[in-house]
This record gives C-alpha cells, structure tokens and sequence, in this order.
C-alpha cells in the first residue's frame, strides 16, 4: 500500500499512519517530499480495508499495490491453468464447446439434445436440475430425478456432465452425477457454498455476477484455491447495464482482461449475455475471436416449447451452423473446436 | 398481456398466436386494426416469458400488463403493512432505528454500543455473526457465539435484535436468538433461503441487491409472502453505478416508488449505501425527509478499531448528533423518532 | 503521483520511467524496498495521461496524487462561494428555489405560473426557449421571442430568468435576456460551449451529466473558472443507471461529496431526477435534507398539457405544498427558505 | 401505442383517455375485457410523451408500438445502406478499416503513420484537429492548421479522410478538408450539430454516446435523415458502465441489435471501447466476428509519445500484424479486409 498524507499533515499525525500502518503488519519506507510526505508499505498483509487508512487524520489519499488475490493471479502460474476433464480439455488449444437445455425436462428430451450436441462437436452438456428463478411461480427442475437423467445420459455420449449447484446442501448429492459443478451468476458471492466447494477436489465453473467487477470475480475464484480446490474455470455471461435491449451486456473484453491477471482458463455463454436467440451466434463468433477457451450455451430442439429460457436457447440446426462457423474463427486465432461428429459415440 | 403483431402478419400466424396464447391459459381480446392486430390476454397466468411470445414469427412486439407478482403488490393491502417487533412499530408513525457494529466482536464491545444506541433512541440492535467477505483472507465474524452475546445484550436493554442470515441450514439455530433476520445483498436472489424463510413465521429485512431493480427486489420478497411469511420488511441500501467516488449509489427514490408499488415498509441502509462516514448523516436525514420506514446504521465506539466496516461507521457521538437532527426532520413529515434515553432500560 | 515498480523491474526500467517523469516535470523521490521500488512524483504538472505511464515497461502501477482540477477545489476557497443574484443568494443559507415550465410557450403561460412561484416563495423562474429534444419531431421551443418573454415575465414579478444555451453562439443574444445562463446535461462535456462562458462575466448553471462522474463534473466548471468566470453553480440532475422505473438515478450523494471537494453550490433537480411528478416532493424534501444549496424544479398550472415534460411537472398547488414542507426541513438543517408572498411583487 | 386501463376504471376515466388520444391523432379500438379495458391506438403521430398517458386517471399502463423513428428504420431500406465513400465502401463485402493517430500532431507525423496504415490495407484515415478533453490544461489539438495536413496526406496516400466536427459553426471550413465528418461521443446529442449536418450533403459517422441507449442512437441518426443527409454510419466504441478495469466496456452486442432495427451501417471503435492497447486487437478481432461493417482504430508510430490517448494506441507492427489476423476473421464471416499494399499509392 502507498499512502500519500496531505500538504499540511503535521508530524504527529504521520507517526499515527505509521504505527497503524505496523499494526497491520506491514514494513514501512517513508519518504519525505517537499509538499507530501508518503508512506510506502511493504509486508504480506493482504486483509485490510484501505478506507480505514484514508480517513485517519492527515492522509490524503492511500493505494492498494498488490492485488488482493494471491493463488488466481497469473503470477501463481504464468503458463496457464489446463483442466483435462474426461476428453474435455480446457485452456488448451481446443475451445471447449458446452452446450444443451436450459432445464432438464425429461430423458427422451435430453437425449435427443445430447446427440444433436455431441454429433455436432461439443465436449460437454449442460442441463439445470435445480432452477433459480426470479419468479416463486416458474418452473422450479426436476431436481435429483434430473441430474440421474443428466448422468445416463452424458455416459450414452461420452460428454461432460455439467449442471448448477444452488446450496452447499446439495454438493454430496451432486458429486455423485455432475462432472463440473456450475456456480451461477447469482451466487458467486455466496461465500458459504463457495468455501465449501473450495473443500471438493471436483471441477467447478464459476459465473461472474451481473453487477461483479473482474476483481471480485477473481476474489469469489480466490475462495475455491484457497480452500485447495485448483480446477476453476471462470465464465463471462453478461453484465447489467442501463442497456436493456439485450437482457445483458456480455463483457467481452473481460475475457483478455482475464487472461492477463490470472491463470484460469475463461469461459463465455452468449445465451445469457443476450437474452435473445438471433444474437447468440454472432456473440459467439465474438467471443472466439476474443480469445475465449470456452463457450457455454443454450440449445433444444424446441426452444419455444422450452420449459425455461426459450428465448435465448438455440435450436439444432442454428446450432450445427455455429458449430462450422466457430471452426473457422477458431482456426483464425490458432485454436480449434472439436470435429463434427467425433464426439457422437453410440 | 397485450401482442401487437407486425403490419403484415397473416392470419396464419396469427392463429399460431392465439393458439399458443390459449394454451397459456389466457383468454383473447382480438382487435383487428388497420394496420396492426393486436391480442389483448386476460387471465390469472402469471409464469411465462415474455421474451417466448415475443419471437413468434408475426410478433412485433409483447408487454405484460399485470405486475409478476401479486401478494406484494400495493392492491394486496392498500392500506400497508405494519410491523409489530417487541417495542419497535414497522410502517407506522414511527420511524423506526436500528444500530449497531457491522460485526459482534465481544461481549464488551456489543454492550457499550447497545448501551449508547438504546439511550439515543434506537428501538433495534444490529450486529453480524457470519460476514460475507469479499476476500477469503478477511474476518469472518464469531458465529453462534456471536449470536449469544447478541440476544444476551438485547434482553438488557430491550433492544429488537437483527443479524444476517447467509444461508438455509442456519435458519432454526438462528430462531433462537435473533428477532429479525436480515437478508443481505448478495442474497437476495438466494432462491433456497427465501423459500425456506417463507415457511418460517419469523420477521425478516430484505434488502435489495446491488444490481437488483426495484420489480425484483418485490419479486424476491414475493418467494417470503407465497410461503406464508408475511412478516416481511425490505431495505435500500445502494445500487452499482458508474460512480465510484461513493461505495454505492443510495437510490433514495426506491423509497417512494416502493411505497406506491407495495404495502410492505421499506428502510434505508445510509452505511452501505454510501460506504463513508462523513455521508452518512445527511443521507440518512435524506431518506428520512424522502419518507424511510425506518434507518439501518452501522455504529461503534471506535470505528478506527472495528474489525470491519469501520470506513462507514459513526461513533457514538456522531449517532446521538445524527438521532436529533432525525428528529426535526421526521416532524417535518409527520412522523416521529422515539425519543432519546426511552428505550434505555438497565 | 506515484509509480509502482514490479518486482522484478530492473535498474535499466527504473531509469527509463524516472526519465519519463522528469520530461513531464516530476521531481522524483525513489524509495527501494525489497520487493518494489516506488518513485514519488512531485511537482505542478496537471496534464498528463496515468495509463501513459502504467504502460512502461516494468511499471506495476501508477496513481495520481492530486486532483486534476485545481480553480474548483476546495482548498481553492475553504469557506465556499457565495453567488448573489438580484435578490437570490445562492451558497448562504438560504436554499434558493429555481421553478417554472420545462417550456416557454407563450406569455400568458408563462405569467401565470411566475406569479404563483413567486408568491410561493421561488426566487428565479426557469423556462426553456431551445428544447433539445431526443426525437427530431418533438417541439423544439419558442426560441429568442421566448426569451423575450421571459424576460418581460421575470422583470415583473422580480425573479431571476434562468434558461439554457446550447451553443456558443447563442451566448452573445442570450445575455441580453437571462440572469443565469443553464448548461443542460447533454451539454457537459461541450468545450467550445464551456469555453466561451468562461470568457463571460454571468452566472452559470452547470448541470451533470447523466453519465458523468463528480470528478467530471467538477472538470468541466474547471474550464469555466480557468476562463475567469468563477460565478459557478452545479447541479445534480440524476444519472443514468440500470434501474428504469425513474427515468434517472437521482444521486443524492454527490451533493455532500462535492460540498467536501469544491467551493461551487450544488443544487438538485427533482424533476429530470425522476421524471415522475408524484416522486418530485419526496426528492425535493431529500435534497434540502441533505444539504442542497438550491433546488430547479419544473412547474406548470396545467401540466398534462404542458408542451413538454409534463411527466415531471407540478402543478401549482402540489408547488405550494411542497414550499411549505420544504420550509420546515430547511429549519431542521439550520437553512432557511424564501417566505411565501414575499416575492410577489405586482 | 395500447394503453391498458385500471381493473377499476370507470366509463368516464375512459372517454378521458379516449379524448386524449384522438386529440393527438390517433384512431382508437377500444377492448372491453372481463377486468381490464384495452384501447388501441393507430395512427402516424410520432411526437408523444407515453409518460404523460401513464399519468392520467385511471391509467394502467401505456406502451408505444412503432419505434420512435421511421427513416432509420430497417423497414425503410430492408437491402442495407451501402455507402461509396472514394475508394471505400461501406456496408458491403468488405470491412472498412479506418486507422490513424487520436490527434494530427505535425505533417511528418501523420504522414508516416498514413504510409503504414494504408501499406497495410486502411482505407480511411482518422487524424483529430480539434480535440475535446476533459481537461482544460490538455493538448487542444492543432485547429485548421491540422485539417489541411490531414487533407494532403490522404490525398498522398488515396485515403479517405476522417476527422471530428465539433461544432456547427466548424461546419463550412471543415467540408473542404475532410472526407467523412465524425461526431463524437459526446456530441451524439448536440441537437444544434446534428441538425446542421442534416442538411449537408456530406458523409457523417456518428458515435454512440457513453450513456446512449442504442435507440438513442438511432434516434440521432434519425435527426441527421430528417434533414436529408442519408450517407451516415454509426460506431459502437463503449459505453459507461460499473466495471472500470476497461475505460469503457464495448457493447459488442449492439452491432447485430442495430443491423436488425436499421439499414445503417455500424462500424466498432476497441480503442476508445477498451482504452488500453493490449485489449484493442482481441476486440477488434470479436468485432469483425460479430458482423461489424467497419473499425475505427488508433494507430501510431510512436504510441508513447503521441500527444493524446497514446495509452489506447496501437504501434505500426502491432497494426499490421492485427490487418492480417482480422483478414482471416472477416473470410470466416464471407467478407473481406482490402488487401495489403492496394491501398498505398506513393
């Protein structure tokens, strides 16, 4: 921390910084200035409020250097963080192609999902068993039963099980179908679900907030390696903005910004960073091109019978022709997304 | 809901339209214009997507009529709710105080505070026993204990007790010694606690998330009224904007606008909402001249120490200045504030 | 300001960045620790780039120090500014009270409503002669004859003529018929326009921008007081956020946040802050409150026909409600607003 | 527009409303509903405050159906607009690269940016003469002076030339120096400088505003057909939101939003979107991938030194290597980028 005091600060009121300062554990290099006086703070502490030090008498102004992040930052691992999840590898070359209902609905609904999904090149498959809804009237997933559907099968088609935890009631529970286990938007500061999941040796994909800055997205991330948790990959799906012709605004400078400050790999879901089903392809072109190592999406074969989020969900064919088009951007960037096909094992 | 479907539209979309309107569960008013057809929907529906009947082919454009939630809306109890806790009277006459530490830190600590809040007037004790922290590194508060000295030091001074609860499963320890639950930012869209805390018959302060619109904030406090919890207050406490020089940005017009919305009391939180000592004052006689149910006020003996919060906190005598000048502004809107030393007891 | 080495900078870096500073006309205070070395930089260079500088190589980061106004800070006049306008003193203690149509549309409209504001109690009269408007066939506004008016309707009744420029070269033919002379929000950031009224010598009304942080604010009356027109006052108008239930955010805040950083009187605008008549009192009340030195509020005996705006006008006898309650939470601030009639003159 | 009455209405509330909708020119289908009255309102009036039917007695809801504007409308020209602009088309096949420094700084200067911009495939060159800074104490830029350098050099180099008008008393001098006429961001609103360009017959490019809603945008747009300028393109280039790591965050998402709503081309501008020079060649990448007609860049040969927004501007190599990733983005969207050294004449 650098803390600058102000032009008159007497002496007295210096020496107060500086003991609070050495309280807090930090090593201190003052330097005397013909106007400021500032205070260079070195030391490990990384648990402290700089406001505190801003309204001591005398103190004009005070920084943070250090980020208040230590395991995500990209220091801790400058190579790059890759997640090999069964044949879903994610930080590498490949871009990781997620894809499926918004809620699961039934097994023939699912499974007539997850081969169009597989065939078409994605590696994993997602699909909501427990459904925040904004609503205490809408349809709520069909809880357990779903994930035994999500389970059966994802194994039918060799694809990652991927799929929302609400509670850190329900992780035990989940562990036993789910392949990655989703943080969603809103909860990514509920900071007991994450202070368990950090407990887990389970991958876990952690949305970013709608009204989360990139830092707090990296401090909930934080949560999970500090606990001992390390297969994190982070997802950019929309933040809120006084735009509401889209029903977010997807961020996608987030995704280099990420990959500047930390390690882990990042994700995007243009389904819900739109809100409407003809801009998710484009955004999803975007979001390739943007660097992303992933990509999170909304697919049925009847979006508007959908039991949930029709509006944003993709249906087979628009979907298939993404797919071809993302190889090509891909291969812009020197990536690649998994052939048509390959994955389609039945 | 009213459908207005585009200028050309044929009757074979529009019969689409109709079909899948009446299958929803309403019942069609066709208005067939010059230009425009439009479909007014009457019914008791109230969980479907807009967004869904939006991109029917032939749609121009959708609007729900009715509000999405109905037992907190304004027509439910036209006349508003009030809140009877021990001596604290919620959406009456009164305006109604709680103050208090962010954090309980010790018996000693929480004593003298109650001590001085009580004797300026508070009729409630505010103190966290579970902080959400941003960072994993930071204090995360006392726990049960913390709950203990809490109910011990509101007996003594007759003092309303409110703590935040962060997650379902602490819900029944919690009953025992808070009367108010608070629901924190982060968590009001915390699907699972709401829903348990609706089967509960035990007061509960809602407040509004940071990027949560007005509609949702009532939709959310919909999830406490459905279970039968009808106990229910919310608070403003700051929304994210653009503007970083204050924490948040206190949207003070919440208050009216709820008030005409619903009959459920709404309170300010000037310590969040602004995230600075020295605005706290004349934003917390704002809310009140705007028309506050009450005022939610982070206090300590020495904020310089507090554990957490301190930037935002009034000392004691920055409280009792503040609880006067309350007084004159409530009188201005014909209200009142209870008076100083009334509530204290020992 | 202060930079921030990495820690793996090397002496070569250091050099380079030291070099650069001097060229912008630093002196420089080095301070090596054992992981970063952080220069100091001193002197009264105010334009310069920060990102300029963070982007050096082996620079972690940079912070400016001081403000980057320095005519409109507070240290510039610690006991404020005072501006005496006819018989309107804006910065004392009294709140000035500034109402009148959004339009002038003729001058029996107007007349009337300026003798009912002031007999309330107002002492300038508002009304736009040049409406920008959002949509190009919207009424744009009487333009001089409506000037001409207003000045005819002020002279009578003794109030002050307050109505916005849109462009410098209006000003010359403006000063011929207004007291103050508005900068609209969308204007904010118009140099040109800024730099001609600073080479005036009339009072100026600089509203915010509804996406303009203080510190914005506070740099645009810069350019007005660096021309040498110091008879500045700002005003909070409400900014543009996600929440649209009111048409803007009316930020409360900033009016004790620029009462610390600057010597310019704030006032509010309930009116363009909600855009909502009904939720114009309750803000009104808030803003005297919470300190505003003034108030601009939009008035009409008949606004549901008013040209424009009528959304957010008053009538007149919910304007004389509102004067009374205003006058008692003025009291409660220790301030005081213009007696009822006392204006009145005819 | 449709305008739902209350449950509780009565017939006279009704006639009300009805008398104030044929009063503003609409022909009116009433809907008695079991609860709610319906009335349909069709006609051409396109100037009316929906704020000001919410208000009257007995209201509900009212809610505009026709968008606000008409010339800019899709509907107007469902084929696109194409605009030949020189050797540059716009919103055809090809993605319209316009680079160059943020300020004309001298003609050696401009001229050898203008030799590696056009050796790399830009058609346009962008050079600012006037420039708007946010402070006063900032390079203002060099005024004609820098117009006449920006029009030899593109003539040198069969480049388009691009710069901002600031003003519309710049107007005449500027049409004969430069080849498009910029508004910035800031001036999206200046009624006064749109409506004079509506009357040119001259290429205008106008930004989005950092607060603008996108049909804010267009209904600037609109301002500038109205007058019968129809050779108008757009640019996305940010807007303000709570995440601050990025100057602004690129809305990405507007670029199919407004190729659906309009035939007016939309171009992206990642430097002012991103304002830092690592972020620029991700976005712009993401920007072609998602269907932009064009991109506006800063580029410069020395970034360091330039003498304003240097922190957001590319270097020549950085330039050239970005020409050739965003050839291979615009193939995978069947467009082009003009190969490399077509363009460069000398």
């Amino acid at each position: 921390m650098i803390v600058v005091m102000q032009a008159g600060a007497d002496e007295e009121q210096i020496q107060q910084v500086i003991d609070r300062l050495v309280g807090l554990g930090f090593d201190i290099h003052r330097s005397t200035g013909v106007e400021h006086t500032v205070l260079g703070c070195v030391g490990r502490t990384i648990d402290f409020d700089v406001r505190d030090i801003e309204l001591l008498p005398g103190v004009a102004e005070a920084h943070r250097i250090s980020s208040p992040y230590k395991l995500v930052g990209r220091a801790f691992r400058p190579g790059g963080t890759r997640l090999q999840i069964g044949p879903m590898l994610v930080g590498g070359d490949e871009v990781a192609i997620i894809a499926g209902p918004c809620s699961v609905e039934s097994e023939d609904q699912l499974d007539r999902i997850a081969a169009a999904v597989a065939a078409a090149g994605a590696r994993g498959l997602r699909g909501g068993a427990f459904k925040p809804r904004t609503s205490p009237y809408s349809f709520q997933g069909l809880g357990e039963e779903g994930l035994k559907i999500l389970r059966r099968v994802c194994d039918r088609y060799r694809l990652i099980a991927v799929s929302e935890v609400m509670s850190e009631t329900q992780i035990p529970m989940m562990l036993d179908y789910v392949d990655v286990l989703q943080v969603g938007a809103r909860n990514m500061q509920n900071f007991n679900l994450l202070r368990e999941l950090g407990r887990q040796r389970h991958p876990v994909l952690l949305k970013r907030g709608i009204s989360a800055t990139i830092e707090e997205l990296l401090l909930s991330a934080e949560y999970l390696l500090a606990g001992g948790n390390y297969d994190v990959m982070l997802c950019e799906r929309g933040i809120r903005t006084f735009e509401n012709y889209t029903r977010n605004t997807l961020d996608l400078s987030a995704i280099p910004v990420v990959q500047k400050l930390s390690h882990l790999p990042i994700l995007a879901d243009p389904s819900h960073g739109t809100g409407r089903r003809d801009k998710v392809p484009p955004m999803a072109r975007a979001a390739v091109a943007a660097g992303a190592d992933g990509l999170l999406m909304e697919v049925h074969y009847d979006p508007d019978h959908a039991l949930s989020d029709g509006a944003q969900t993709l249906d087979l064919v628009q979907f298939e022709a993404l797919m071809q088009e993302l190889r090509q951007i891909a291969a812009a960037v020197h990536r690649q997304v998994a052939p048509a096909a390959a994955a389609a094992v039945r």
